[in-house]
């Protein structure tokens, strides 16, 4: 219950245009909340509020050193989504080889049918 | 833009528990509305509203065959979520990397240096 919990705040998280884009500006190196809002159309209460459900979903940590607060990725956070739609990939994928391999036998022909292919 | 608010769709239709509880049932094969419905603890209509939003994400497709409607998975659509993940994750690494180099270079003793260390 715990681990689906945490797929769901990640995926919460993830679900809002601007804190997607946050973490956009994340990838690329750590920032201030400062530098964070400034190319962002809304106040900084807003901002701050945003990077709030990103660290607590585990997509970013925050240090505040001095009066300065600095945001970073925290690879784990996003790893829990990734690995949560790759599993389910694959799991349809896998199925898909089976079926695959259940069509291939059935097309090919049975032994009995290729002795009377011999007899003709 | 486009390419955008089709990522928006794909995360806006995965934070939803019920969503990804029907996307899990789905990733083991195809199955009919109903049958999907069964063991979840809401009326038809909000299931197939759930079903609904799924299908304009892109993550499934559903095809109605006489009075029946089967839902599958559509791999194209969980794809466009994980490739926004694993880009954005890739990015971070590859500067984490760039930073250990950096790192690397300046600890090793520069060339003039090790030649005092050798006057020594």
């Amino acid at each position: 219950m715990v681990k689906q919990s945490a797929v769901d705040r990640v995926f919460h998280a993830l679900a809002d245009s601007t804190r997607r884009a946050l973490v956009e500006r994340l990838s690329q190196g750590p920032a201030s909340v400062t530098n964070l809002a400034k190319p962002l159309d809304m106040t900084l209460a807003a901002v701050v509020q945003h990077l709030q459900v990103l660290e607590q979903s585990g997509v970013i940590r925050t240090e505040k050193v001095g009066r300065v607060r600095t945001c970073r990725i925290e690879p784990e956070g996003l790893k829990v989504a990734e690995r949560w739609i790759v599993e389910r990939r694959a799991l349809w994928e896998r199925r898909l080889d089976r079926l695959g391999d259940i069509l291939a036998e059935e097309e090919a022909p049975k032994p009995r049918e290729a002795n009377k292919d011999k007899e003709k």
